[in-house]
């Protein structure tokens, strides 16, 4: 099959990958998109040490597998769990210590004509949900993480730092729950993909010093989480949506002084994803900047990673 | 009135330094004995750029305000509000924006014969705690902050990281609500002192990586973080009891891969405090490894900088 593979220094696309196989408990997924993340692009800088097929993001038919599943449209969660374990026994199979994460962790993931996926991290996609929406469940749950993971009460005043894919869709989903979201960023073009779903929006360099309930830091940046540890309210919350991975210096003092409850959050159930984008609730496709066709894979690679950018598909065609 | 003062370069006893006025609002007490806690010594080292009359620790006896008060034996709270902002309409008084902090800033503490404390602040002692053990209601309170800020359900495993008096404290406030502790240390005697309250205690020299629900970290020392840090199960609580106030490396990415919850804690409220001094659900005296005439003062916070010193206390006589 095609594949785009990443071999630990360099991506290329193989027109004759072999094809996975079928095995115990797994089902076998005909891609038809798949997305880029920001992880992925890490990952082709040598985040985790992973090696093999990239790319957690995809919607696909079922073509191999249990009779109830064949020919149905899916998608799936990432972390490959064990089942066994004190987590997965908590319905945590995400947090699973023995895990394998698809396209992330010893496991190949979507950028390929077919994936393997455990079935029970498989979930059907409402038939008035397009491909192109549902090619987003994957980041969107994690955006409803923050749901799971915080009492958050409807009218809480919340500003979301960073208009990349991740703080637009977390400043959506926040917003469509009752809080009073403002979403910072650098990008006027992608405030303004925000500001359609009645989002209040300020470009980083208008931005005033102010204390707020609840912050969730989306940019990734050192710089980032300086100004969002400096935005959250004593007692308030601050909600950590992306990994900076590198050491940076930094002093947890003010968190001690101001008595601020930080919450790393990651990924998410697939639920109330596919539930906001069967009821409108979000507006995911906006997000789309290009699709390549997968064989076109490192010209779409090298285009997510622009600035400016937000989410790059390969249509499996 | 005799006081330990201290300039911002060096701390001298003053033998007639002025006696603070009473003014509306506010409470004389006559100190009986002061604690000297941690923080002071980092004040003596520039934390806070404080300079006047340290101290936050104290027991004594109201001699000018209010009728009611006068002749009482009190404890005083240490965050002094302005009372009219939106946390202190939350009760968050400790949050106050502009508050001033007993001893720690834009207000005179503890070692000194007399304090000035507003009269909100203070809180009587029962009857059937000794001076000794009232002392000690601050950063007892500091240990029960925990509590009010995580829903600790009987029987969660915990871990304390740090015997100092801070750790010692906190083990015992929850070891006194039924959590199974775990007290890490690196002093044998200071352990044994929380053994005698039933709870494990074991040398750092012998910890074995683990992972457990909550983790405290209290030894304020940026080796102490990165253990406890490790040591938090995936979506478990960090308690941050101490602040390391200087700026180090670290990065957050564990705590969001593992969905950690961070909480930062300092000072608490002071009536569960005394009510476990009073019901003697916690052990405070066996804490105490010297006391000074306040005279001596310079020796005894050079004593609390000992290595092994747990609580030095100055007695107004």
């Amino acid at each position: 099959m095609r594949a785009l593979h990443w071999d630990g220094h360099s991506l290329r696309v193989r027109p004759t990958h072999p094809e996975p196989k079928l095995t115990a408990g797994n089902a076998v997924v005909k891609v038809s998109l798949a997305g880029i993340c920001s992880t992925d692009l890490q990952i082709l800088r040598g985040y985790m040490g992973f090696s093999g097929i990239p790319g957690h993001e995809f919607v696909g038919t079922v073509v191999d597998g249990p009779g109830t599943l064949q020919g149905q449209r899916v998608v799936g969660e990432i972390n490959f769990a064990c089942g066994r374990c004190a987590l997965c026994a908590q319905n945590l199979q995400r947090h699973c210590p023995t895990r394998q994460v698809m396209g992330i962790l010893n496991a190949d993931g979507s950028f390929a004509e077919y994936l393997a996926v455990p079935v029970e991290n498989l979930h059907l996609v409402p038939a008035n949900v397009s491909d192109e929406e549902a090619v987003f469940t994957e980041p969107l749950a994690a955006a409803f993480e923050i749901l799971e993971q915080l009492d958050l009460k409807p009218d809480t005043e919340v500003v979301v730092f960073g208009d990349g894919k991740l703080g637009l869709l977390c400043a959506q989903v926040l917003h469509s729950v009752g809080a009073r979201v403002t979403l910072v960023g650098r990008h006027a073009k992608k405030l303004a993909l925000a500001r359609r779903s009645g989002i209040v929006t300020m470009l980083l360099s208008e931005w005033t010093p102010r204390l707020v309930e609840v912050v969730v830091e989306a940019t990734g940046s050192t710089s980032g989480l300086t100004l969002a540890m400096a935005t959250v309210r004593p007692r308030g919350t601050l909600v950590l949506k992306s990994t900076v991975a590198q050491e940076h210096a930094l002093s947890l003092a003010p968190l001690v002084i101001n008595e601020v409850t930080m919450i790393g959050s990651r990924c998410g159930r697939f639920p109330p994803a596919l539930h906001a984008l069967a009821h409108t609730q979000v507006a995911v496709t906006p997000l789309i900047t290009a699709t390549y066709s997968l064989s076109d894979g490192i010209a779409a690679v090298n285009r997510a990673a622009e600035s400016g950018v937000l989410k790059v598909l390969l249509r499996n065609s």
